[in-house]
């Protein structure tokens, strides 16, 4: 009998959901109605897991309701309504959760996103699950399995380095580049970054049968190389354009000069090898319950 | 500062959603194209709170989407789609896991709705967040707020005894009475009664400005009256009949034999007073986090 621990998040998660039609993606893309689909996410966030005791309340209310207009942003869609479970324990302060709340009300007003409800229970810690629903025209969701080998790779900003400075929690989801990008018609596959890009390419990887060659030179960085890779809760956007329009998409891209996509590499037909500069990158990454040297 | 304990669930969560247009439903009723609305609703199921240490893999599943299920069909609607976030710890055993997933899927596959997707992450105890969709005709959702001075109150089965029987278990949420209730065009207001009907009646006096007056005769029961009004968990469904429509509402109940409906009282106009055969009824009830005596 096996413990999630031994298991490892990925494969328990796969195990669980094997046979689901919507699941793989940053949300479920599900019809709607004739013009649109119907994006669901959800995403927990727990003290002692996602933030630390001690970090500030209207923090932990942003970085809860940003993970989640993340995922919509990495379908190109427009967020919605969104729901939050909030947990706590009976001796939890209210002036505490009423910041909280002060933090989730400020990012959605930024995205003009409707806060729909939610429940109150209590439990042994501090936690937020934040539901959101958001919708993108009929089949135009940008999909993790829409990239082809030759594609070239972007990212739309720095990586590594969040955790350590803080940006894991004040972050400003993508969405405006992930209408963008969706709507410029040039990209083909799209999905954020959260557990490093490492890791996260290798989802792209396996529900589109490529590979990627990276250039090291060329990732964005806040710090190391090696941070850049590895280090996760980036939430930036990763991307594939066909590379027969990579001209005219980085000719477009000029016209916003707002927005900072990188290139770093390209899509290759050797399914799930990633080259760093020629040489092949291997294990390291984070995943919940796995030990990390495992 | 107060803390949780001393504010209490409804009173936190009240002062947290302030201002939220679409709270105070069993779902949040939202717009979602020309002919319906959207109904959105998410619960939290917690190992020690909703659900104790032991008990079976499969019924921890199962009462976590019923709860979901119970307030799509107390708005008369239709359930579409399900996420469930999964929180466990690292020596958590998957089987475990597949088998409250598989709690979950009979369920689901009963009422043909479709699991879209998740989470799983670790934390300190087991915990299902399930985050539930539906639709009903625009328009069409029973609220609470609609139940008026005079009309008739009827619930959809017994109450009391839910939590001592195991039935909070295993209950099937009344979503074929739900929506023939809806659709019958004869009832008002309509909720779920979770935390007895007692509590949850006041809800519906609140939103709608009235009174109650019961018969303690009238309560269909698992136990005693005392059990029926405040055990909680029941998961029935409880509604309003215009007094002119009564006849004709009954009449047409005995086209299904299988619907065990009782009327249990009126609504008066004296606003948040339940008589039970015609003494007040006073205070306790079940709340979260408040001490039962308070």
């Amino acid at each position: 009998m096996k413990t999630l621990q031994q298991t490892g998040e990925h494969a328990a998660l796969a195990a669980l959901t094997a046979g689901l039609k919507a699941v793989g993606d940053d949300c479920a893309v599900l019809p709607l109605d004739a013009q649109y689909d119907l994006l669901l996410t959800s995403d927990p966030l727990i003290e002692g897991v996602h933030f630390e005791p001690g970090t500030p309340p209207g923090n932990i209310g942003h970085k809860a309701v940003a993970r989640v207009l993340s995922d919509i942003a990495a379908m190109g869609g427009d967020p919605q309504y969104l729901l939050i479970n909030l947990v706590a324990r009976p001796e939890q302060s209210v002036e505490v959760l009423e910041q909280i709340y002060k933090g989730v009300r400020d990012l959605l007003n930024r995205f003009g996103v409707e806060l729909a409800g939610g429940d109150l229970a209590q439990g042994p810690a501090l936690e937020l699950h934040v539901f959101g629903t958001g919708r993108v025209p009929k089949g135009k969701a940008l999909l993790r399995s829409g990239a082809h080998a030759g594609d070239l790779l972007y990212v739309t900003g720095p990586l590594g380095g969040s955790l350590v400075s803080g940006r894991h929690l004040t972050f400003t989801p993508r969405l405006a580049e992930g209408k963008w990008l969706r709507q410029s018609g040039l990209v083909r596959a799209m999905m954020d970054i959260s557990d490093g890009l490492a890791t996260d390419l290798r989802h792209m990887l396996k529900a589109s049968g490529t590979g990627a060659d990276l250039a090291s030179d060329a990732l964005p960085k806040n710090g190391t190389v090696e941070q850049a890779l590895y280090d996760g809760e980036d939430f930036e956007l990763l991307f594939a354009v066909r590379a027969a329009d990579a001209d005219e998409f980085e000719f477009r891209c000029m016209e916003h000069p707002d927005f900072r996509f990188s290139r770093i590499g390209t899509l290759t037909g050797r399914p799930m090898e990633i080259l760093l500069d020629g040489t092949p990158l291997t294990g390291k990454a984070f995943e919940h319950f796995k030990p990390v040297d495992s």
